[in-house]
């Protein structure tokens, strides 16, 4: 019965593409094994289903572009003689790859965030080993045509997240995505470094200068695709396939974006899953930096520059607020007004007297006396015979 | 009277320092003259005049350093011997130069939102010009040790704001600061193309370095002050000279600033005054812009890139929203979904069906040819003969 259902989820993967909205509907109504006998038109679908799936939909909002399971059924119709989930499975265990599915062991449980656009299936291709809850993942996601300046960063972020422990999250495409995947595999303190989730099916590696890289992740980490073995990486599946980005990580963060990029439909995704979006500053003179720039402007995405602050937004446990790195405050910090004033108006080279000073910083001489007891504790003034002058460090 | 008034406040200004609150306080209370009378010791404020003295500064919140006025009057006292007003109002007229108080037709409205650390008067070398109201007064502040970068991004923005017929106030520094002045020099389009509001007296130009540049700001706009003629520009003053920058401007943008710098002090102030705190954003790697994404982070501020963004916070009558920049979409914004994973399924070169599209794109056969209709309309496909393919610009 269960590889049954395992089986009807990759057949329904097949019939429909990413995120139908009515399928998935269906298949949360009456489970796999009927939605599938709905979808092909083996069984009928009663009044009691149509009303689950409308109210299913509506819950999901997605009811304006319902027009009932019969046009949906039509929709479906063309793909129903290519079914064939055994062979598909078959195709990726030759890969040494695998079909999962909700609630086998490597189902990643935060993709239950995703509601009704839960994925059906994911076929897996890489280590035999969970992905791990969001807030130990972080994507990192950004333009193909990255410059020098995102390559750079986007490799020292991914290396040093992944150093403490963070699974990287990317698309696998050149550009950031590649130096997402590199700078993970080289850090590689996590058991699980780094998960490419891609557009197309996972029995090849796409794109072709990206074959050697995808392989690598797969044998330490994992590479996965919600649509079967064979399926081309078309645009709509990108675009759907974000959605699976955002959801596995707890922040996403865009290093280098063109004013429009897919890497912002991911921001998005990971924005409206109430995900944290990170965005990497640039030269404002850097095309590849406008999409980060206008994520900050929106006030959708936080700034962060360094490896700190983006573990602070993980929420993983035992993070050190970013405000640490800088840890020698200045000698002045923590003086009051008045000190300040008075400790301006001290010379560095000859003396002054209490009463010159009180002119100079405009405080009365009892004011004076007790400011320079304070500021020669903090060894930032010194007397000699009655004679008051900066210190050094002041 | 009027000049009377006038003159206490010059001799108040430097028998105090800036935002002296008791002193303020003081001011408000009885008036310019008696507070001068209170303050030198020649008045004695009876029990009335103490507190509402202590009810103002309860209200703006100073109260918790408030040690009654025979304590101010001690640490005024030191400077009483030194007040010659109507020399310092001399000393100015012989640089061509005055002095303002509120209710002159110089003094700008805008300095009222500070309420009671408005400052007592202003001593101005410039124009005999207002300076505008704060929707059409931007400033720009940033690090003294600017970089490359950091001086070119301010001298565009500058000259551009400039251009548009903004007012650029700035602090007359190195660095940030003179390429904000010199940028609004080249501009301006405004009468008043820029103001350098001091942190010490405008009787010399400081520092040397930037004599000329202040020079030509004063011919051309304002050179100004808070602090009489003679005062030496202190730390503590540079902190208060802050706040007069940030309620001047409407938005106040920093350009470049390390993680402490002078400039996230201005900041504050702008913010404290309910003012838009912008930063100008750069490589993660310079310790110039740590201070801007500082800034970003925490919240505090918005990030700016161009001349518009900025001049859409002034508040201005008439600014374009910067959306406007790219006003092209892209040949496939706004398709349905449908029809966006129609546009995938369809070859570039040979022609297919309407059925074979039909599975390849996992759509019925009747929404395949509906779809089709509206991609030929928006030119994104084309038929031949029954068999369909992408217009090139698809």
């Amino acid at each position: 019965m269960r590889e049954r259902e395992r089986l009807a989820r990759a057949a329904l993967a097949r019939l429909m593409e990413p995120q139908d909205s009515v399928g998935l509907a269906l298949v949360q109504a009456v489970g796999p094994l009927d939605a599938l006998g709905i979808a092909t038109g083996e069984l009928s679908a009663g009044p009691a289903v149509e009303r689950e799936v409308t109210a299913l939909l509506s819950q999901d909002g997605s009811l304006a572009s319902w027009p009932g399971l019969v046009a949906s059924q039509r929709r479906w119709a063309p793909r129903v003689r290519d079914l064939a989930p055994e062979r598909d499975v078959e195709t990726m265990r030759r890969f040494g790859g695998r079909l999962i599915v909700p609630g086998d062991d490597l189902w990643p449980e935060q993709l239950a965030d995703l509601g009704l656009k839960e994925p059906l299936c994911l076929w897996w291709r890489g280590q035999e080993q969970a992905i791990p809850p969001a807030r130990e993942t972080i994507a990192l996601v950004g333009s193909r045509d990255s410059t020098g300046y995102g390559s750079a960063v986007t490799g020292d972020l991914a290396y040093g997240l992944s150093q403490r422990g963070y699974t990287i999250v990317s698309g696998g495409a050149y550009g950031i995505d590649a130096h997402a995947h590199r700078g993970a595999l080289n850090g590689a303190a996590a058991s699980m470094p780094t998960i490419a989730v891609m557009a197309g099916g996972v029995d090849r590696f796409y794109p072709a200068g990206n074959e050697d890289l995808l392989r690598s992740v797969a044998t330490q980490g994992a590479v996965i695709a919600e649509v079967p073995p064979g399926s081309a990486p078309t645009r709509y599946r990108f675009l759907q396939r974000n959605r699976l980005i955002a959801a596995l990580a707890s922040v996403t963060v865009v290093v280098e974006a063109r004013w429009r990029s897919g890497a912002l439909n991911t921001a998005h995704h990971a924005e409206s899953l109430g995900r944290v979006v990170a965005a990497v500053p640039g030269s404002v003179h850097s095309a590849n930096s406008a999409g980060c720039h206008r994520l900050l402007r929106d006030g959708g995405a936080v700034c962060v520059t360094d490896v700190g602050e983006i573990a602070e937004l993980s929420g993983r446990s035992g993070e050190a607020l970013p405000q640490d790195k800088e840890v020698h405050d200045g000698p002045h910090d923590g003086l009051s007004l008045e000190d300040l004033i008075l400790l301006d108006a001290l010379p560095i080279r000859s003396g002054s007297s209490v009463e010159k000073l009180a002119v100079v910083a405009g405080l009365s001489p009892d004011a004076v006396r007790a400011g320079l007891g304070r500021l020669g504790l903090l060894g930032l003034a010194a007397s000699e015979g009655g004679s008051w002058k900066r210190k050094k460090n002041g």
